[in-house]
């Protein structure tokens, strides 16, 4: 039998199949219609990963739902909140280095940014969260990538040859960025100075939101969510935070691999009534 | 004699040329080097208006420079605040209005919004400032009004076929909106619906922005800065405000026209001495 989770992203959606051992996971971005795209996705996974359309509705226990376009997605058995399924997913994938009593999650999306406090069984002990500034987000990544004629693909590998020459980028705001950033080459400086001045403006942004929620210092942090897939942003944020911080593999689908392990629970719950 | 007031704003540069009795005021779009553009304009008024090039120097007694790019103008013999420039501007383009001690100018720039409460002489008593995030200013316009195909100039006519059924905008971020307002348009939602929408949606953040500064009932509201020719957002604030609001003729010029009078009036101070 088997569990589903879905992360209805801003940007990306992302698939968790869970048959109480593994995961098989796939994303694909949102569109213009989450809801069929997620639809699209859901069956084509079934399909490859679970069994035939006629027998996949009695293996199939349940579909959670979670993220932004949670609520569009009518055939989920349940939708829950990103936080709770950040947490537990998160958990999940780090749980060797979970050993301590609470741990802090960094995840970056395509439209949010949120710190999550959890203790060692993924369970949400506090939490802050940025949904209503671009600024700090994913969203910061792409507009300014744009100004620069970069994919945000190519972020990472860009800043890493600019980070000892890093050209401080003052506006906060991700509309007054573009504008700084277009000014500054026109001034000449290079991409890869500018890109890694941009990635530690997102690094001091997240970790001033997340400073109330710092652990001891032996603590493990995480850094998960799709701008975690960018590993000049990780080293910025430890040399901001100056601690090391951990990017789970599998760190972007911690949301919806935490919505099918909920799934799941929820299964072994009403199986033992 | 003459004095000159220079606003360099972010997105135009305002020019006030004063004898002591009239103004002449003229703009033009900040560009590139809003230093170059500065000057050429200084240069072109000051031969229209004051006199040929050999007698400029003695009659103009002082030039004063002020907005986001005064620091900028070396030319300029004095660089004064934004705030206190467009208090004494909107003061004197609003004496009539202002026999009480109090008035409150809302001023709404290309790159930021102030309320300022002044007395009858122009001079600042109070307040609050944005020049940090784009929402809620002349830059919200501008990236909203491009992703409807259209230009800032049309958006007051466009806004007030809309006014009866205007479109609520729930992103506040300059970012979000954009991408909302682009959905909204493949949804099928009228351009009239959402421009109405936009200028609500400004007017509620301004509003709540200069909450705390606002006057008794009889007391003035005014409103200048480049965003106040937009009509439809006047009206839009007074209906927030549910109190009438006065946009003076030439609101535009408030900051050029005040480092003028300052200009004017430390001259007047110099020649008594
Ligand atoms: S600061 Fe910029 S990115 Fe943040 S809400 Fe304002 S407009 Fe949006």
């Amino acid at each position: 039998s088997w569990t589903i989770g879905i992360d209805a992203g801003s940007t990306a959606i992302k698939i968790a199949l869970y048959n109480g051992q593994d995961f098989f996971c796939g994303q694909r971005p949102s569109g213009w219609s989450p809801r069929q795209e997620a639809q699209e996705m859901l069956d084509k996974a079934v399909k490859e990963q679970v069994a035939a359309p006629s027998e996949a509705e009695k293996t199939i226990k349940a579909i959670y739902a979670t993220g932004y376009g949670r609520v569009s997605l009518h055939f989920a058995n349940k939708a829950m909140t990103e936080i709770a399924c950040h947490g537990k997913g998160a958990a999940y994938l780090a749980k060797e280095a979970l050993a301590l009593e609470k741990s802090l999650i960094i995840d970056i999306g395509g439209q949010d940014a949120k710190g999550i406090v959890i203790n060692n069984q993924g369970r949400v002990l506090d939490f802050v969260m940025n949904d209503k500034c671009a600024a700090g987000t994913g969203r910061f990544l792409q507009v300014t990538a744009q100004a620069l004629g970069l994919e945000v693909t190519d972020l990472s590998t860009i800043a890493e040859e600019g980070t000892d020459r890093a050209h401080p980028i003052n506006a906060m705001c991700t509309v007054f960025a573009e504008s700084e950033v277009i000014g500054l080459l026109h001034k000449g400086i290079s991409r890869q100075a500018i890109v890694a001045g941009l990635h530690q403006s997102i690094a001091r942004r997240v970790v001033a939101m997340v400073a109330r929620l710092l652990p001891r210092e032996e603590s493990p942090i995480l850094f998960t969510g799709g701008v975690s897939c960018n590993q000049s942003i990780a080293k910025a944020i430890e040399a901001e935070l100056q601690r090391p911080v951990i990017v789970p593999s599998q760190a972007t689908y911690a949301g919806a691999i935490g919505a099918a392990l909920y799934a799941w629970e929820d299964q072994k719950g009403d199986s033992r009534t």
